[in-house]
This record gives C-alpha cells, sequence and structure tokens, in this order.
C-alpha cells in the first residue's frame, strides 16, 4: 500500500477545505457576526494539517485499484472531521456525535439534520451546512482533479470511486479536461438558479442556500419549516432545478456539443423522466381533495417526487400525513435515485434498469433455455463486468441496509421510523417517515446510532466499496 | 408447448387431492359432523375434473423446460382452487377470495389465516386446513413421482421447480426412488412427533394436527391462542420438529445411510443452526424480564426463533409486544429461512451464503484487481450458472417484493403492517407483525390485497419463477 500519496492527496482535500471556509468567514464579516476570529482559526487548523501532509510530495506516485478506494474513503472522512469545527467551536452543536453527523449530512448531501431549530444559526453557520452539499455534490477529488496538474491523466482510480456511476472519463479523452468541464456545467446551473431564485423576491442569502442544497441534491433549510413559507414560483423554480440536477451530467455536455440526437438518446434519462412523471400522476390523483386547487396539487406532488427521487430531501408539505399509497412511491423513488453522473444518490435508474432486464433475460431463459439473451442499455450490450458490478453492487447494499437496521434498533424506537432513517441516510434524502419525517429530525438517536447513520452516509455518497473495504483484512495486507 | 402433458398431469393432482380429501371425510363421521355428505361432493368434484383430465393419456410425453415451469405454476393453482371447495360449500368461509387465501395459505405452508375464530370449524375441516400444510411441505408432484412410473425418469423439470432447492435428484440416481426416500423420511419424522405431542398429555387430534402444521413448516394452529394454552414440554417438542423440518432432508438420508461424516459437512445445515443460536442468545438475553424464569425466557425465545426460521409461524407469545431489536432480529430470520431441500421457506441459508460470498469475493477484487478468486461451498466451487440464478433470484425477489408492496398500500394501512403482511407471505410464515402479528389475522385487507398475497405465497412457495413466467409471452409462444 503506498500510504505516502494517500496522505498527500488528504492533505490537499484539507487544503481545499480551508480555502471553502473563506466563504463563511466573509459571510460573517458581512453579517457582523462576531465569528470572524473562530473561523479564522477553523482555516488554521485545516491548513495545519493539510500543510503537514503535503509539505513533501511524494516520490511513488503510482496509485492502483486499493489506494485508490482508500484515498476517497481517507478524503471524505477527513472532510467531514475538519468540517465539524466550526460547529463545535461556535458552540452551535456541541456534542461531537452530533456535530459529525451534521457534516457528514452536508457534504454527503443527505440533508439529515440534528437541529431542533435551524433557524437559531447565524447566517454565516447556515451558510457553510449549505455550502458543503455544494462541494460535496460534484466532489472534492473531482475539484483537485480540475485545478491540480498532479492528479490529472494516469491517476483515475479515485476518480471513479468518487463520482457517481463511471462518466467523468466519458466526457473527453482527458481526465482534467472532462473534470473542468463539469465543474463548470455544475457552477453554471448553479448560478442560474440562484438568478432565477432571487426574481422570485426572496432574500439572496435565501437563494444561495437554496441554490446550494438543490446543485448537491442536499436539502438542508435555512428555514424550520422547510420550503414551505415560500412563494409557489420559488418552490416550482426549485423542483425544475432538482429535476436537472439528478440528470446524468454527459448529457449536458452532449448538448453544449450540439449532439442533440446523442443527448436524448439516453436510456436511463429516459427512463428517469417516465418515472417521475408516472409517480407525480399516481400522487396527485391520490392526493386529490388534500389541496386548494388542482396547481396547489400538482405543485406540491412534484415537488415532493422530484425531491425524493433526486434525493435533495426538501419538503413544501408534510408528507408523513399522505396516504400509504403516496407513501409508498416515495419509499420507492427513495431507493430507485437519481441518474448516474448526477450529483443524486440512491441505487440509480440506471442500475434498476440494469437488474430489471437482468430478470427478464433470466425469465426468458427458463422458458427457452438454449438460446442465448444479452442484456442491452442505449443500444449497446451490457458488459459481463458490468452486470456482475451492478448485482454485487445490490447484495452489498442490502447487507449494508439490514445490518444498520439492526445496529439502530437498540435505539427501540418503531420500524418504520428505523426502515426509512436507514433508507434517508444511506440514499443520501434526508427525511424519512414518522419520527424522522419531514417535521422531524434524527436528534432522537442515540450517538451510537448516529455514527451508524453517518457510516451510511458515507457508504451511499461513495457506492458502497470504498467504504466497505475499509474492513477487510485483504485491503491492508502487502 | 405441449399442452396434453400439462393437463395430464394437472389432471393426476386433482386426483390425488380427491384421494386427501379422505382423511377429513373419515374425520366428520367418526365426530359425528353431519358433514360427510359433503366431502362426498367436494371429492365427486376433484375426481370430474381430474378423470377429465386424464381420461385420454396424452401421447407426447416429452416436458422440456418450460412445460415444467407451467405443469407447476398450474398444478398448485388447481391444487389451491379445488381446495377452496369444502371451506365454501361447508359455508364456514363463504367468500371466495378468503376461502383462496386461506387454501393458499395452506398449500403453500404459509399459515397465514382470515379466520378470526379458528375454534369455531368442525373438526373434519380443521384437519383439512392443517393436512393442506403436510401435503404441500414435501409437494404433491413429488408425491406423484414416487407413486406413478409415467413421471419417473426423465421429466425431471416439474421436480425442480416444485422442490426447494435441487437435492430431489441428488439422493440416488433414480428420481423415483429418490421421491420415496424423501415421503418416507417426511412421513418417519411426522409420525415420531405425533408419537411424542401425544405423550404430552394433549388430544391426538391435537397431536396430528400440530404435527401436521409443523411438518410443513405451516403454522395453522387449531385454537385462538395459537400454540400458547400447550405445557412447555409440548412446546419444547414442536421447537425441536420445527428445526429438524428446516433440515436440507439429504442431511437424514446420509445419517440413514451412515455417512455421518458427509452429513455433518454441509456448510448451509451448519450455517443455520449458528443463526439459530445466536439468534435465541440475542433475543433471550434481550426479552431479560420479561418472563417468570430463565427457562420460561429460554422456551418463548426459541420457540419463536425456531417458528419464524423454518417459517413455520407458530406463536406462544405476542412478539409483536418485543423491543424492537428482537423484532428486528425476527424480521431477518423471516427472509433468511429454512434450509434448500427442507418442507421450509424464505430466501434459504444456501442462497444467503452464497450472497455474503460473492459480496466478500468482490471486495477482494476491489483491493487486488488481477487476482481470481472463486467462491466455494462445502468444500467445492459454486459454478457460475448458480451464482447467476442466486443473484437473479434475489433481484426478482425484490421486485415482486415492492411491487406487492404497492399493490397492498391501496387499502391504507400502515408501512410496518404492509411491509410484513408481504415478508410473511412471500417468505410463506404466517404472522407479520402490527395489525398482521401472531395475535391478529390478515381478514383486515380488502379481496384485491388477498389475490396479491396469494400470489405471494405461491411465489414464495415455488421459488419465483413458475409463478412469474406465466406472466411473460416468452412463454406461451411457439
Amino acid at each position: 500500500m503506498n500510504y505516502g500519496i494517500i496522505f498527500y492527496t488528504v492533505g490537499w482535500v484539507l487544503n481545499t477545505e480551508a480555502v471553502c471556509m473563506l466563504l463563511p468567514l466573509v459571510c460573517s464579516v458581512l453579517y457582523k457576526e462576531q465569528l470572524t476570529f473562530m473561523y479564522v482559526i477553523c482555516i488554521l487548523v485545516c491548513l495545519a494539517f493539510g500543510f503537514a501532509l503535503t509539505f513533501k510530495s511524494p516520490k511513488n506516485k503510482t496509485m492502483y485499484a486499493r489506494e485508490g478506494f482508500v484515498t476517497v474513503a481517507f478524503s471524505w472522512i477527513a472532510l467531514s472531521l475538519f468540517g465539524t469545527v466550526p460547529f463545535m467551536l461556535s458552540g452551535y452543536i456541541p456534542s461531537f456525535a452530533d456535530a459529525f453527523f451534521e457534516t457528514v449530512s452536508g457534504f454527503t448531501t443527505t440533508g439529515a439534520s440534528i437541529l431542533n431549530d435551524v433557524e437559531a444559526l447565524p447566517h454565516s453557520l447556515l451558510l457553510w451546512r449549505s455550502f458543503t452539499h455544494w462541494i460535496g455534490g460534484m466532489g472534492v477529488l473531482v475539484f483537485l482533479v480540475a485545478i491540480m496538474p498532479l492528479f490529472g491523466g494516469k491517476n483515475m482510480h479515485f476518480l471513479r470511486a468518487e463520482s457517481t456511476g463511471a462518466s467523468v472519463s466519458k466526457l473527453v479523452p482527458k481526465v482534467r479536461s472532462s473534470s473542468l468541464i463539469l465543474y463548470s456545467i455544475y457552477s453554471g446551473l448553479t448560478v442560474l438558479e440562484i438568478i432565477l431564485l432571487y426574481l422570485g423576491d426572496i432574500p439572496l442569502f435565501d437563494a444561495v442556500t437554496l441554490a446550494f442544497g438543490t446543485a448537491g441534491t442536499g436539502g438542508f433549510a435555512i428555514r424550520n419549516s422547510g420550503v414551505a413559507e415560500y412563494s409557489t414560483y420559488v418552490q416550482n423554480v426549485i423542483t425544475v432545478f432538482m429535476i436537472l440536477f439528478g440528470v446524468d451530467f454527459s448529457v449536458y455536455f452532449l448538448i453544449l456539443m450540439r449532439k442533440f440526437n446523442l443527448s436524448f438518446r439516453s436510456e436511463e434519462v429516459r427512463g428517469y423522466f417516465a418515472i417521475i412523471l408516472i409517480s407525480i400522476l399516481v400522487i396527485s390523483i391520490d392526493c386529490r381533495g388534500l389541496y386548494e386547487s388542482l396547481g396547489q396539487n400538482l405543485t406540491h406532488s412534484a415537488f415532493q417526487v422530484a425531491s425524493i427521487i433526486t434525493t435533495t430531501g426538501y419538503a413544501t408539505v408534510d408528507f408523513d400525513k399522505w396516504n400509504e399509497l403516496s407513501k409508498t412511491v416515495l419509499l420507492f423513488l427513495m431507493f430507485i435515485g437519481a441518474c448516474a453522473g448526477s450529483t443524486g444518490g440512491g441505487i440509480k435508474v440506471s442500475r434498476v434498469l440494469i437488474l430489471f432486464k437482468s430478470m427478464f433475460k433470466e425469465i426468458k431463459l427458463c422458458a427457452h433455455p438454449n438460446t442465448v439473451y444479452k442484456v442491452k442499455m442505449t443500444g449497446r450490450f451490457v458488459e459481463h463486468e458490468t452486470m456482475r458490478a451492478v448485482n454485487v453492487f445490490a447484495v452489498s447494499y442490502i447487507v449494508i441496509f439490514f445490518a444498520s437496521l439492526f445496529l439502530i434498533s437498540f435505539d427501540n424506537f418503531n420500524f418504520t421510523t428505523n426502515f426509512s432513517a436507514i433508507a434517508a441516510t444511506i440514499n443520501n434524502i434526508g427525511p424519512g417517515f414518522d419520527m424522522v419525517g419531514p417535521t422531524r429530525n434524527f436528534s432522537i438517536y442515540s450517538s451510537f446510532s448516529k455514527l451508524v447513520m453517518c457510516f451510511n452516509m458515507l457508504v451511499g455518497r461513495l457506492e458502497i466499496f470504498p467504504m466497505l473495504m475499509l474492513f477487510f483484512p485483504q485491503t491492508w495486507k502487502k
């Protein structure tokens, strides 16, 4: 194991985090919050560790698969650990387990909170909280690759582990250019959303934090009522952008390249929109009579569907009070998740499609055992390796899901609460049902359960294997 | 598609069912229930259809894979349809959906009931109800193969589809002898249990029905309190036999052949006992203080663990009132199920082991991509075909599970109830949690939901594919 390159990369992650903390620092100056000195300390802490680790560039820069996985896992754990410092140092979240939960929830774009009163937080902390969503959405290592020459070129292993799906390398031959393009699209869409939200007559601060939460498909709100108090216009803008950030970003790249035909071919994206439309239809019929007008009904149905399938987790209504049918639809969306190559979480539409297709293939094989069938996606045959990886992903996912369910059941909350809490964290959504529903939060759980759920959030964001590998002796063997 | 052989086989299944109905007929004579004439009609109805279908032996006796699957599916549907006649004709379960639910639940050895007052039923109907468990436990087609020369030899496809796992063909080279041996072991163990229960000073009728329910891992009780009123001795005897009927029957064959070494080698059976022991340990610790003595605690913990992992579904206590931890353990056992080649349901220990091992293999591959790993079970390499089949089984299982959850959510019961109702039916267990807990029943659901759950029970008993294939056009194509 080449520890040199691992810790060197983690060091640069911490340096980047220090730079990111300039944003809440500036915010605290603007709002005269007297937290400026605290942010200086936070930045110095990050830089101290960052510089120590990056002081000497490692001689051996080879990074094999396992170094890649370990680097990603360590980077995200470090990012979350140092991200807690502003919360703890400011005294707003004094307990480590709580602060770590909140920070992991931020970076992994989950949006599950332990705060009973979000509005008690100063502006700069709220901004830091929402900004973690934006950083985590596209990934900090993707960012490093975009700006630093060292990580360009061959060291692709950790990029593949950090991005959802394997689309980073697909856009253009050069990894560095790909990362740059991705971050440009990401930033462009975010700015566009901020402008559109600001036109809806809300404070700029609200527009920025809401946009950060949407872009990263995170879901931290800055009001106790979530997004319920904003106007229908604002809610609809957020709905549209949540859906947009759940689309595979390579589609936007193809549109920018004017390859419109190719961009509309993706079976995953078409499946994604089909699922959204059907879900809105079912829920709006099931919720008839609940809201003043058909327009209100559609606004709320569409918002909640977009919020859950993209794993954002904003809420305009308390969907925990809906009928069981609508709640079951939302539960499905929690697991399906967004497209691979987007900022959304969950199992991903492409994996769900491949699993369905492999099932159909096997049933055909039962009927006609001597025929050869192959699974296709977007016109291409799916490779055997991909099929196997998807299957093993599904199995590992279920194993971690149920193991976590067991561990948090010690707290003795009911099944609906526990099941939806794990679903909401492993799929990076945020709210669940019942005692962790959209109007409640995760503070009820013990510190132990919170740490279990932190693990789940990281597992979900990094697509299982980087986190899982840390527990296997094979990873650490020579 | 060779419809001739399919309907011919279904005809023999109905003839066999007619013979089986002699048991409740004799019972009704002994108890002077004035239902004798009704049973004669039931038998004549079965025979009328049975004779019509078996009147002419089909010329073409070839049965390919898809004919095999369709035969199994049709046989079990026919068996269940005609099994409802005594319930409906006697007037004790007048609604078809209810009677069908009760009969499917019987034959698939689920043991979920729609009856609010079991004790209102006459002895002969209770006996028929419990007898369906015994018939369904080992399988009616396995029985046909054992007694009829036509089905011996080459037509193995439907046997493989009906039995859990592929162990029928493994015992001895001749299929017919294998089936005979299986039924002998099955009958022998059942008789032994009846004798031991009868020694516990309970009526012979109780001993016989309890033994039928245990042998088939069914779980229909003849008292409203389930098995709670019986003595600790009787409860312990049932615990032991539930566990015994959840073991792969080829282990008993090996013991009979005096190949003791081989019989103890099976990784699945060892895993099965390990899971049972650990579960009893966790639950008895979690339930400390709930019962008078440690003995009582162990009796109840062991009984419930054995009942759920073997998917029997008897209950001595209302486990829905246990802590969430114990309930979560029971939930896991619901899904794990018994050994392949036993009469129990669920996913089966062997499949769970293979899924776990394939996950570990993939994680090792992540760390060392250029190494070759192979999954082993009981010292042998698991073939690629088996791995794929297990993966597709898992995926199909999840798809059917969630589709069913969606369909029954229209009834608007809560998530815990719905989730555990599907878990209890697809795994052939019986009771679930909350509103379908051990002291409640399934009568709350609509007829539509009951039919969905009938499908689930058949899917679970026949291990998914025979039932699923009925819905695919490929099955019916030339």
